[in-house]
Parts: C-alpha cells; sequence; structure tokens
C-alpha cells in the first residue's frame, strides 16, 4: 500500500474514474482519510471532493477537524458545497455554516431544502457550548393520539430515514409540539397494539432547556445514565434531542483547548497545514506579551548590577530559580485547573487550596533548596552563596505554589479564563520574587559573599 | 441550604437516623456529592457510608475520582465494601478492585457471589486501555434456536435485571457460546413471534476483539456510528459488550492526563485530599529530576563568567531567553501533540514538521528578537548589546521551534511518553543553546560592549 494515500486521491481525481476514487477512499480509515485530506492543497483537495458522490465527500468532510472542515467547504462551488452540507447531519451542519463565512453561509443555505435550511438558521444561533448547539434536529416524534400500531407503522414506513436516529426513545407531544411524554422502544414489544401511546408513555419526562450550559449537560449526564435527553425551548416545545456522546465530546475539546492554552496556543485550533503567517500571528499574540512581562522580572535584576558585578556566580544561579519556580507553580496550576474541572474545588475556596500547597511548598522547597545550595557550594566554594540560594529557592517555591494553586481560582471567580492567564501571571511573579529574593539577600551578605 | 454538605452528612451518619442521610445524600448533585466526600476524612467518610444502605453508598463510590474510589473501598469493613462493590457494574467492580492492594481484592472477592467474582477476575486480567478492561459483561444474549416470542418473554421477565443494559441490541450466539449475530432489538417490533432470531438477525456482526487497544477502539467507533459493540476473545466468544461512551471517557481521560503530565504531575492523579507527603514526594521526583537538567543547563553561564564579569548587562537578558525559548518551544509541543492524538502526523514525519515550525520560528523569532534588541538598546545605550541578545533570541527562538515541534513525535517513535519527557527536555537543550549564543556571541564581539 502507498504510503502517501493523498497522491492516490488526486491521480484518481484527475483520471475521471470517479469508482477507483471512491474504492480508494473506502480502503482507508478514518485518520488516514483526515491525514490525507490535510495533506492535499486547497486546490486539490476541491479537485477530490468534486470528484466524489456528496454523500462520500460528507463522509470524508465529517473525519476533518472542525475549522479545517468548514474552510474546505467555503472552497467549493456554492452547488457542491450545498450538496455536500445536505449529508450531513443537522449539528454538522450548524457547525459547518457557523465557521464560514457569513455570505458564504447564506448562498449555500439559499441552496438547501426551505425547511432543513431553517433547521440549520436555528441551530447555528445558538452557541456551540449551550443544548441549542449540540443537540440534532432528528428526532422521533410522535402525536400523543397516536396508537402503539401507529407507530410501529410509522417507524417501519420511514426505517431508512429513521436508521440514523437515536431509537432508543420516541417523544410524545401533544397538538401544539409541547413535550408530554417520553417511550422507551423496547417497552412497545410489551404493549398492546391498539392502545394510545399516551397511557403507556413515561410523563413529565427529564428534559434539558436549548440554553442549558455545557457544565449544566455535564453534570445531568452525570448523575443520569441517558444516551440522550429530549431538548426543548423556553415554551415547553421540543426542539430536539441532545446525545451523551455531543457532550462528551465538547467537554473533551474543553479539556484539549486548556491544555492548548496553558502552552500559549490560543484563538482556535491550530493546524500546520494552515498559513504560516496565520500561524505565527496567533503565536506572536501570545509571546509578545510574554516577552514584556519577561523584561518587566528582569528589571528587577537590572536594580542590583552593583551586587551582581561583585558575585557574579549569582548569575548561573538566576535562570535556575526562575525555571524551578515555574515548574512547582505550574505543578499546583494544574492540580487546581483538574480540581476546578472536576467539581472538587470551588472559586471561593482559595484560602483552603493555599493552606493546601503551602504544606507541600515547605516540603518540596527544603529539599529543592538543599540541593541547589549544595550544587552552589560545590561550585562556589563559598558557604554563604549556598546559603542565599537555598533559602531564596525554599521560599520561592513557596510562593509559586500558593500563586499557581490559588490563581486559576481567583481567575475563575473574577470570569478570566484560568488556562490562558494563569501560567504567564505566575512567572512573571514568581520571577520577580526569585530574582528579589536572590539579589536582595546577597546584597545584605554582600561582606560574606565577596571572597577577598 | 448548607454550603458545606459535608457537615450534614455526618451529622445524619452519626445520628443513626439513615432516612435523613439518604435525604440529604439525594439533595446533592453528583459534583457536590464528590466534593463533600472528598472533603471528609478517610475514617469520616467510612463512617457514612457504613450508615447508608450499599445500593446508595455505589452511587457515592460512583462519582469519586477512581483512585479515591478504590482509597475509599479499601478502608471500609471488607462485608460493608463488598456489599457496595456487589452494586456496582462490571467495569466499575474492576476498576475499583484493580486499584486496591491484591490482599483486599481477594478479600472482597471472597465475599462476592461466585460468578460475579469470576468475572471481575477476568475483567481485571485486562489492561485499563484494551478492550478487555473497558467492556461491561452485561449483555443481551440469546441462543440461535429462539423465537422471537421467547426473546420478548426473557425480555419482559428479566426486565428489572435488564433495565440497567444497552437495549439497543441483543447478541446472538452458538451453543458454543461464539458470537454469530446481532438483532437490534427495534427489529423485534416488526418481526413475526414465531419466526427464529437466527433468521431475521444481521449475521457476522463487526465486533472487537478483547485485546483492541484504546487507539483502535478510538478508530473504530470514529468509522461507524455505533453506540456500543460484542467485544469476543481470540476463540470468538462473546465476552460482553464496549460502549462508545466508555472509550470516550478513557480518551478524555487521557487528553487529560497529557496535559497534567506535561506540568509535571506524573505518576496517578493528584487530589489536594491525598495525604501532604504522598503528594509532595510525586510531585518532586519530577521536580528533581528537572533541577539536575537546570544545574547542567546553568553550567554553560558558568563557562563565561569572565565575560558576565565584563558585561554584567547580560545577567539580565540571560532568563529573558530562556524563558520566550521556553514559551515558543511549547508551543510547538502542543501543536505536535494536538496532530499526533488526531493522527495528522505520524511519528516518520519529522522533517516535514521541522520544516513548517522552522517558518514560523523565522517570523516569530524575528519579531520577538527586535523587542529584545530594542529594550537592551533602550536599557543600556550600547548597539551591541542589543544586537547579540536579539541574534541571540531569533537564532534560539529558530532552535526552540525545532525541538518543540520535533521531539515529540521521535520521543513517540521510540516508545517514550511525549507527554512527560518533551517538556525537560526542551527547556534543558533550548537553554544551554540561549546561554550559550548569548555569552558566546558576546565574547567574540567583548571589546564592542565594553564602555569605556
Amino acid at each position: 500500500a502507498n504510503d502517501r494515500p493523498w497522491e492516490d486521491l488526486l491521480r484518481h481525481a484527475r483520471s475521471g474514474d470517479p469508482q477507483q476514487l471512491t474504492d480508494c477512499v473506502e480502503q482507508l480509515s478514518t485518520g488516514d482519510q483526515a491525514r490525507a485530506l490535510s495533506r492535499l492543497s486547497e486546490d486539490e483537495r476541491s479537485e477530490v471532493l468534486t470528484a466524489l458522490s456528496a454523500e462520500e465527500a460528507a463522509e470524508l468532510i465529517r473525519c476533518l477537524p472542525e475549522m479545517q472542515a468548514a474552510n474546505t467547504i467555503g472552497m467549493l462551488q456554492v452547488d457542491t458545497a450545498a450538496a455536500i452540507v445536505h449529508e450531513l447531519h443537522s449539528d454538522e451542519q450548524a457547525d459547518v455554516l457557523g465557521d464560514v463565512s457569513s455570505e458564504q453561509a447564506e448562498a449555500i443555505l439559499q441552496a438547501l431544502p426551505d425547511d432543513e435550511a431553517a433547521a440549520v438558521r436555528e441551530l447555528t444561533s445558538f452557541a456551540d457550548d449551550v443544548a441549542g448547539g449540540l443537540m440534532i434536529c432528528e428526532v422521533l416524534r410522535f402525536h400523543e393520539n397516536m396508537t402503539v400500531a401507529e407507530v410501529i407503522h410509522q417507524l417501519s414506513a420511514n426505517e431508512d430515514e429513521y436508521s440514523d436516529f437515536d431509537v432508543q426513545y420516541g417523544y410524545v407531544c401533544d397538538s401544539e409540539d409541547r413535550l408530554i411524554g417520553v417511550i422507551p422502544m423496547r417497552n412497545l414489544l410489551f404493549a398492546k397494539r391498539s392502545e394510545r401511546i399516551a397511557t403507556i408513555m413515561i410523563r413529565n419526562p427529564l428534559s434539558v432547556f436549548d440554553s442549558t450550559s455545557l457544565e449544566d449537560l455535564v453534570e445531568f449526564f452525570d448523575d443520569h445514565s441517558f444516551l440522550g435527553a429530549p431538548v426543548i425551548d423556553a415554551g415547553g416545545h421540543l426542539r430536539g434531542v441532545i446525545h451523551r456522546d455531543a457532550v462528551d465530546y465538547e467537554a473533551t475539546r474543553a479539556v484539549e483547548s486548556d491544555y492548548l492554552k496553558s502552552q500559549g496556543i490560543v484563538g482556535g485550533e491550530e493546524l500546520r497545514t494552515m498559513p504560516i503567517w496565520l500561524r505565527a500571528r496567533r503565536r506572536l499574540s501570545w509571546l509578545s506579551i510574554n516577552v514584556f512581562l519577561n523584561l518587566g522580572a528582569a528589571s528587577v535584576i537590572a536594580m542590583f548590577q552593583d551586587t551582581l558585578e561583585a558575585v557574579i556566580a549569582l548569575a548561573v544561579f538566576l535562570p535556575i530559580i526562575s525555571d524551578m519556580s515555574g515548574c512547582s507553580g505550574n505543578q499546583a496550576v494544574a492540580v487546581s485547573m483538574r480540581e476546578l474541572s472536576l467539581g472538587l474545588v470551588r472559586p471561593t475556596e482559595a484560602f483552603r487550596v493555599w493552606w493546601q500547597e503551602v504544606s507541600v511548598g515547605l516540603i518540596n522547597g527544603t529539599v529543592l533548596g538543599l540541593l541547589v545550595a549544595l550544587a552552589a557550594f560545590v561550585f562556589n566554594g563559598n558557604l554563604y552563596l549556598g546559603l542565599v540560594v537555598g533559602v531564596a529557592l525554599l521560599t520561592n517555591t513557596i510562593i509559586a505554589v500558593s500563586i499557581g494553586g490559588t490563581v486559576p481560582l481567583l481567575l475563575k471567580r473574577f470570569g478570566v479564563d484560568p488556562a490562558v492567564a494563569s501560567g504567564p501571571l505566575l512567572t512573571t511573579v514568581t520571577d520577580m520574587c526569585g530574582f528579589f529574593l536572590v539579589l536582595g539577600m546577597a546584597t545584605l551578605m554582600l561582606s560574606k559573599l565577596v571572597t577577598p
């Protein structure tokens, strides 16, 4: 097999034999499909997707990361794009059209059947991380007056269309489309065919509002072992169904995005297939803030130039103090971020967290301080130099874990994203404190440090 | 409502009124249940769980993070623990008993019914991240000779027991328990009651092996829109069913654990309710390696003491070069980790990734280098100092993104966990290169830097 499947895709797309292209696509796993597509240039990708049937092109679009899927759809001819979008589920349609330009989205919507376009317009009106943005509109919907036999008939008559649906539950509505009950499909097996479904349904079913937040949805599915839940609007009308899967997927994305943000990949997913200037600009927006913070922290060193000049060995230890305090602080940040996401700690409990971090900081600071003090003594032969850097690292470790543990809670409490801001804030403060501790103590003990 | 629900739990547990305790537990959301339990001491937690019915205690255990759940079970009397474990699903039983000491696990297994103990023993024999460790044994299992009527009868006779099961599909086995077909429960609605299920089942259903890895399972559920899949052993016998949920959950845990590991929380989840010494020791194991790497990198500075002594302003910029290069490199690490997890890049494609990083590094290094050069010039008035630190930062940014982008791929290729090792490796090498660049160039241009 060829290890560069994107070359095969392109060759078959250009040879004008759609069957060969289809075979080639189907032989690839979804992972390889995504990899192959993302390796093609934008024009080549259009060629391949246009050569495929809309249904197969939709399968390919589905396996791409969201932004890339939207970019790809945006590059296609409107009618090709619309045909592909038509094959996607309503939630996928909303995701894709939410990420292309508004003119492109409008053009594609115009080319879709009216009811489909209306459903997508409704879904795109919700944010990505509330139930309305995560639900799908394809739902088994029955009227309360129907009998079991009528329901079974409707199911078997629409078997093809319903095959993509969540088939565990049917939802029962009144004449005004308000959700009044839910019926586990399995229960139809045990029911008399002549019975009205209103008599065997579960009344007042649990549901979520289209405005329910991701956090509350995660909690809802933690509390209840449902695979899906009906979504209603403020008036009680059934709007769609939200799957546990969609909630889990969005929650994973949130964790992943926190990780990326903490490392300075801010403002959306970066893929190396994106234009260089875009990637550079996004990364720079975070780096350039950091460079100013760094200059601020380093200005502390500049204040102590005379001390440094007298005891040049101190310069060797400044980066160590800075880096080690950063490491200790980031560990505390990571634990706080995790406890926040698990709901084990509340933003108001900063004091408790601080206390729990101080104890760990005292132990680790002592061990690290002793190691560095020993290294300083061996390197320089001056016991006091060891004392200065050791005590500075001990003190600064306690400061670093205190800040690292509490800052995510405080940021969250004041509505700032802790994943983005915790790291730079932590590093700046611990650098300043660390430099000040080392150089300040050295200045006080200068006579002991300068070997005559 | 009391904002400290753990106090209520303890009071009710001690008052000897189980109903009040039960009410109190049921009023809490799962999030609050976890928070409240984790706030109690180990002994208090035992008191509360022992005072509850086994079924309710199991609900509480279920909402705790895995390690904490196991620790809690390990502290209880064996018979109480066994009664609670009995109420858990087979996969949860395996998770909990896999994390307590082997003597405790053996004692609890002895107290369980024989068939249950056998199922758990089988599950615990699998790793956490293969299908066998993620599956559950509760599965709708029918013999090929059964009729539709018999299946429906079995379903309705066992309605209570089956209510926890995945009820979308039933699995059909031959007399030797080998999986030969799958039957969507919904199809029973349309079938004649006298028909044999072997005639209406889907033959040769897709299945996964008990040894299938998490990575392959993610791919399987990406490729197929099933909510679950049957798990078979090498001989084709049906062992259980694996849910998409369990795979998604385990994948989220893997992402989360990568984030924690990259920040130096290695060797398992840390919660602040764990003993201080354990938390300190775990964090230290990573920090102490880092301190040695740091000392190694800083020894480069020591080699250039004469230059530093002559141009003390350089000491101000060393930590900036170190920190900024680390930031740029970590961005590249984060993008590589993400592309690896999305399958968009293969460990063998390090060269391509390197090239894509160099271009971004060139742009960002130029901008950052200019900023720092300007700062150096303003601070010190010497144009050559600006030149030295600017060129050093430009060069070191390119080095940092090159290492950051490729190291995760190379580590993965050689079987080392990139989440743990990428960061320290990156920081050490970029620190050494950065210090060497600044101080080496300064040594060469010493006559221009020293203002007479």
